[in-house]
């Protein structure tokens, strides 16, 4: 079956178990010209490897990564990118009490139900270890979002019954990877740290919770309906492993609201680097209608409005704890009491800030390119590459010059 | 832009505007061999449609349903079935003031902004009106569903700070359709109605969510990864106009759930009904393996488990309100005052809930296909069809025979 | 089963028989502000609509087309255009000696073997009544295309063993649609009409082949590998009925040439309105490279050159002939002698040199889109459209303009 | 951009470039509990790899295989199977003048001129070796569709003007492997080898076509219209890197055929082996209808008949050729003269005999799969593998039980 890929013209295939060879990614859609190395991707995936701190598992993976194609020299030549990470320190032995006995709650049963066997070194498919194919499309994808001024970031706002403060986008960026428990709020990071060493103790785990934000993402990204922005967001989100909800804007509490109190007026924006556009353009008297305030998230109509887009992913707690439970061996027919020990996370959110990223990031570009705010073909970052007559010469990218023959030959 | 389709096997493409001539979906991947009439859909768009009580909009539209193809002498013939409904009602004449001045928080400048133009009578193709494409293609899912044990409900739980108490799956299936509000609990939903009129009165909206919950879904549906069962629900009910959360199972509260609180044991499931299975295969000495409990709303590692599937779906306050806001003209340059008066729900999710059972409805049976448990090319019910020795007499609908030339030669 | 779309970025959906209710096809894809009415369909639909001449059947369709939704105030609004032309002349009942009693040749019994039933009036969803369908998706895209300087054309090239001389691609413009086999040479075209009518009145049919020319598509159009122009192009002309071979550039001759001959030398293009671009960006010394023939037929690693893309694409006769043959009706378990009568083209060719048109427009439609070379949302040419800061003001299509906020930070 | 993927039950996604690091493959949708092991697939790349004699290049590529997922004690587990092939003998040094001077039909210009950059080192993404990748999933496919008694052989059947006499399929297959020009004509096979030699001498290149047929794949295979089988191949065989043609049945042929003669009469097929099956079943007085011929080529209306699949396909010459040529360099404004020296194949039908096999593999177990006709879950092949009584024991794959939770529950 497949499930295995994501995304529209930037799209992400993968493969992968937990405990198998290797980790792969393939990545399409990515314009010819980008500069890109080994080392950008890396950088991701060491925010993402486990063994950073004392509330990650101990599992010792470097993590390395190899770029197989669609690279020469340095830049992107528009052919896919094939990564691939070894698995080094897969330990499955220790599985072998679960084969025929499925651990609560975790997918071991569903798997074996559904394909008649399974992976059964650790969660093998079904194992968050899959996500660091998806850092590692989100470290191609984060390039190239930034040089449209696209930024992303999030950060852990909720472990337990432990809510962090609002804090501002500054506030993420410069707090959240100071900490292990990436909360942009120190003395609540230190807080839920405490928290998490608690149930870390009694062999348990807790679940929680990520704020996400944006800057810069341009009106106008979504399709209306099935591919709106939200849909394919909410899509991407639950589709990280343990989560149980997505919300964005109001969220949840939305509920609760007057439409009156959401509603968010309308003014111009006046504001001087818009408008010399409009001098420009000379056709329209003011600036472009800005809302007031920002309760929808970013996005009217299933479409951004070029307000920051944030919202909220639950986790709940890991499935793999040492307190003891019981199962059943469906060989046997026996019940019997079981640990899962080894090397887990107590609390998932911490290292699946940089997988939301990743996620946000893979999201928004799919839709910079679907809306042709990226030139899907190159970028004209690589010294010395042929620029042809016939092609036009990336406007997207350049919007001084447009010398294209594919020029409307009407009007 | 694309946008207008969901489903992989099971695939629904639509069109339409609000105040356009028609709405139509096209239905692909239905086999043959379904009874069907245009009455079948009718059905369901009857429970969606306009004007149903003081609570809804009260534009006049039948939602009379045209079926163009796909179906022959009452049954499905394999082939795409085409729908239209004509709008009859279309008043778009009152909303000219809103042309160049957006709407506050509607799609209105979203959609201009990115197309340069838009529908602009009532939402066009932002519109929930579009909801009636999906409940018409809800509507044959449902009928095949139905055939293999599955059943959907929906109710209204929460409308503004009211919650609705927890209800049976039998509760919602008996009392959910009595009140306009559509709550299952029905002291609740006279508390609900009552608030939802003061709002209205007042010329304001509100928020409110929906529960949901499925019986007889099978295990083994979803597929690893991004195909997973509550990545591909999770797009379906962010697709639905107007909707900010996405919960499944403990959702949102998981956050704040213990690991050993929420990870469920297994025992044997020993049931008689099952165990006769066993008896004929004798390959195990027990049932099936049956979690305890179902905090993990029917899905374990993106599969569902044969649990029942649960979960809400949140909707902020229509955006259509009679109070004064103010908007600009982007043409004129001005700031004015309006008033959204027409015809407008001042709550959505008591018409949302047959749009919520449709998508459900939609999302399994195509995880259905997928997974090889409905036969994609026919359900051998129509009398007197053909059956031929090549074809496998569709071992999925009929467990007792399975001549099929399509066995392997092996072993 | 889906099989009723194709397309990417320019997505066509397809339902009908041609003895259904009504034919409709659902367009997405089309950018806002594409001048578009009715009228602009009906002609090519004209073009292809049985009754035109002795050699077409004389089935009395009008074909004519509704547009129900994407379309305002006669420009596009960027969301999917349904459209739906009503099966006015069907007859079925001269098919129901057919029911159980499959006519040589057709697709009735691997209908009635896969689905159980089929729609046995004509030939059901097999019947190229379907091509309704993709001649108005093509209508659309042609309007889109022509914009961009890219014209396509089609003649019957051959006729059973008669074979047209080459002609230009300005003969095949003027000439063409002069006679009723639709072939630019216009003795060839006689003769050939003569021998149709030798095969009509034997109660026969017999087949030909349709030659194909473009102009103006751009160099850069075609993904690498699976997506390559060849590979799609292939898909679309073999899902057109009766087709049985396709070819491009060489075709099926280039299997004796040797490659000394059929490579091509490269040579500057010099020419005026070239260069004048190039003294603009100033980094290359001369022209662009151009081969300097075309036995490559446009097309060089799946990706055009900007020289005119042309191939062959043959059909089988019709299957419906008056002439006795033998079949088994599966009921009864006899053998038995038909004849089917009716209404039915002794040739595929003429009226399929429309449809040929269609899907090569749909399909370089889809590549523009592909390529970032047509922009996705808006084309800008309606009349006091809306134009934000924050859009890129279309800067594929307006070659002068392109003030964007989606300009990259870097460098 | 996309295109580096194909198939929808049964995908395929690969990555990488000639003088690149690795060729890489990712194949989702192989069913669970298939034994397989890199031998399996290693058989299948020694057929297709370079320096297997005198007429196929010398580079020397082991092209070995390395599996880096889906595959657990021999047995698939349903997830996808990631493949690696690392490039041993890449020496893309002698490709450096051709960087900024475009080889003669090649696609170095149009690479260049669409992406601005290209791998330069031999053909980059758009070299033949990709299609080691397409091996290595038909392998897959292969052992998956012989398990249903599908066959698939190809051989080469004309090289120049030298056109083999028809041979049978088992004359295909016990011949073709024996001579290095893959022709199931021995005497043949060596004229084309002499013919062959001419040419590499002469430092020049001709080419050739490949015959292809099956044998058991069943009947009612294919959707209507776009997914017709005749598309889906089309396009499959056109993505071959120097296709120019596909046919499949008469082929280009029909054109110059009658109604009368290429319409096959139907009979009934009485033979002993499909009757046991009508007796059990009772419902029908006869066998199934069947053709008397198969000018059809084993598919009507799209879908397939269950005669022989049979077709052509045809390469045009090999484009690097020793023979002195004449390009221009862009970077320099100079024309030269050039001779593309290097390890290349004087003629490309030969290597491609197992690439056009595992294409049709792969389309036909796609086929397969929508058809419903091979459980996507799981193939109970696995010794010990967990069966469920809410899962469908296979019914597809074991014709004997079919305990079925997922029946229908009406009727």
């Amino acid at each position: 079956m497949n499930g295995n890929q994501f995304g529209r013209l930037f799209r992400v295939t993968t493969y992968g178990e937990s405990h198998g060879p290797a980790m792969g990614a393939t990545v399409s859609g990515v314009p010819a010209g980008l500069e890109l190395s080994e080392e950008d991707v890396q950088r991701e995936l060491d925010r993402r490897k486990p063994g950073q701190s004392m509330i990650t598992t101990s599992r010792g993976e470097p993590d390395a990564v190899v770029i197989n194609s669609g690279v020469q020299d340095g830049y992107t030549t528009g052919t896919p990118i094939g990564m691939v990470v070894q698995n080094k320190d897969a330990r499955s032995g220790k599985y072998e009490p679960f084969v025929t006995a499925p651990r609560p709650s975790h997918g071991d049963f569903t798997y074996s139900a559904k394909f008649g066997t399974r992976n059964w070194g650790g969660g093998g498919r079904s194992s968050a270890r899959e996500t660091v194919n998806w850092v590692a499309a989100g470290a191609i994808a984060k390039k190239i979002n930034e040089r449209f001024g696209i930024e992303v970031k999030a950060h852990v706002n909720q472990i337990d019954d432990i809510v962090a403060p609002d804090v501002t986008f500054e506030e993420m960026v410069e707090h959240t990877e100071e900490n292990p428990v990436r909360c942009a709020h120190p003395e609540t990071a230190e807080t839920m740290r405490e928290r998490i060493d608690e149930y870390q103790q009694e062999g348990d785990s807790i679940g929680g919770s990520i704020y996400f934000e944006t800057r810069g993402v341009p009106r106008g990204l979504g399709a209306p309906r099935f591919d709106s922005f939200p849909a394919r967001l909410g899509q991407t989100m639950m589709a990280i492993p343990a989560t149980t909800a997505f919300e964005f804007g109001l969220g949840r509490e939305a509920r609760e609201v007057a439409g009156i109190d959401r509603n968010e007026d309308w003014e111009f924006d006046d504001s001087a680097e818009r408008s010399s556009a409009d001098d420009a353009s000379g056709d329209k008297p003011r600036g472009d209608p800005t809302p007031v305030g920002n309760d929808h998230g970013g996005i009217q109509g299933g479409i951004t409005t070029g307000e920051p887009i944030y919202g909220e992913v639950t986790w709940h707690a890991p499935t793999s704890i040492p307190k003891e439970q019981t199962t059943v061996d469906w060989e046997t027919g026996e019940e019997k009491r079981i640990q899962v020990v080894g090397r887990h996370d107590p609390v998932l959110p911490p290292r699946a800030v940089p997988v939301v990223e990743a996620m946000l990031h893979c999201t928004i570009l799919d839709f910079m390119l679907l809306a042709g705010r990226v030139n899907p073909d190159r970028l004209d970052d690589r010294p010395g590459e042929y620029d042809t007559d016939y092609h036009p010469s990336s406007p997207q990218n350049d919007p001084d010059g447009a010398d294209t023959h594919a020029e409307p030959t009407e009007d």
